[in-house]
């Protein structure tokens, strides 16, 4: 199975996950490949997210995450201060790449969604940015 | 939030993970605590299974592995080469710690299943036991 490399790009971006398919179910492979500098510190799963909740709203300052929706639908926000995307995620085959200095929004879109985080970083409070203008100031600056 | 520290006992064993419960969903992390030596270095994770698929029957000479399940139910047998142990899975809230040389198979018991595993080292087919008398010379060796 080909292996999986981590970005270092400055934008996010969607990053095919390799998957495979057979009578018993769907396999997907996040994996780190030796060398490249993003270490999975933190794994974090969301599940039962009923439709239309949100969560996220919030950047991290250095934090590196990959986003992969396992089931049902979540749509993203991204705004990096100048530019702001919205990409849909509606099944595990392709992961969200959220760089630092992303504030990035989740909502669900399906009944039952449920997706996971990986982050390069144990968790800090210190990272988060969780007012929006306190974040613009810091993006622009 | 609690950390998690990952074990470094030879048996498998069930562990907490940190769940968070409100209107938006259960959130679940699992985090490498710095200087505890489980990098995670692979994360896999297993969906669309339906009830009654059997995956896995092999072992790993070397890989630790954290099982969590998300969604439904899976059962897993466990068997080190001297004792056997069936352990059911239905929520992501207790993980199964697989350590090395433990033959494992895993059988959906729920309609939709869904698990994650995360490992501590990059896909090596050497790694694998997949003849079960091959694990058993092995682990009685």
């Amino acid at each position: 199975m080909p292996t999986f490399a981590l970005p270092e790009a400055a934008a996010w971006r969607l990053i095919d996950v390799p998957m495979r398919a057979d009578e018993r179910g769907l396999l997907g492979v996040v994996e780190a490949v030796p060398g490249v500098p993003f270490d999975m510190r933190r794994v974090f799963f969301v599940t039962r997210v009923a439709e239309g909740c949100r969560r996220g709203a919030h950047a991290h300052r250095t934090l590196r995450q990959l986003l992969v929706c396992v089931s049902g639908q979540v749509e993203v926000v991204l705004d990096d201060g100048n530019r702001r995307e919205q990409i849909t995620l509606d099944g595990p085959a392709r992961a969200l790449y959220i760089p630092p200095m992303t504030w990035a929004t989740q909502e669900s879109k399906a009944p039952d969604t449920t997706y996971l985080v990986l982050a390069d970083q144990p968790y800090d409070e210190g990272d988060y940015i969780r007012n929006y203008d306190d974040f613009l100031a810091a993006a622009r600056a």
